[in-house]
């Protein structure tokens, strides 16, 4: 089973750091980042922030290790992580397979 | 459970309104927003258009609620509305519960 | 049912060109599309791109018309081709019911 997994970052440097970790490591086969404004709730507040999205290209079976990953490298106490399962073409889906250890 | 509700306005100022309201009424924990290109059918002819794009971050049980708050303050008469389920790191879901009333 | 399918492309022009495609051909009823940075795994190394994303609403049944029009218009030889199912407003799917054949 195949997931997309979905963090947010403060910048786009940070972004791409979390990125290349997560595909050198053969933990995600690849990772698309894109700008976002984000408005959130915040100690009674409605806070804004531009911040950077990324949607990483993993097995289901690596949420957990990118979690971890996610978790240690990121700037936030508390980074949005969340995740969905998806289906896909058969060759692509098989690259995914073969990028991911 | 959660969900994403994706929606999408004609300009980032319509966007951001949407945003603090949906946040302020406890209905989402948070809003990422992002610009897009649409091209989309509309009797008869292709059409495009620049747009924005909300990914909305709630209890799957305020889906009927956002909707309604969406369609009541959207300048379209006709906005795209479409979820999907989610799941996600503990921590961070349990914010997104606190976040929601 | 309903799903988004979503793919990548190296340049906006190519995006808008697959997205009217679709939509000419009642393949789907909207397509939103926005700039990305990817990186992914590639013969070893860790690869970086600026690319475009298409999101591609339409009935889960045409899935696979859909990627075989992809894979004939795109220029990659393995385009990134990925899909979830979808919830929605009774309207707004009702709409892309109609614009789908």
């Amino acid at each position: 089973m195949y997931s997309i997994i979905y963090t947010t970052t403060s910048s786009k440097e940070e972004a791409k750091n979390i990125a290349r970790e997560l595909v050198e490591n053969k933990l995600a086969a690849c990772v698309n980042i894109h700008a976002i404004d984000s408005v959130y709730a915040w100690e009674d507040n409605v806070e804004e922030d531009m911040e950077f999205a990324l949607s990483i290209k993993t097995l289901t079976s690596k949420t957990q290790d990118i979690t971890n990953h996610i978790r240690k490298l990121h700037s936030y106490e508390l980074p949005a992580i969340i995740s969905w399962k998806i289906n896909g073409e058969a060759e692509y889906l098989r690259w995914i397979s073969e990028s991911v250890v």
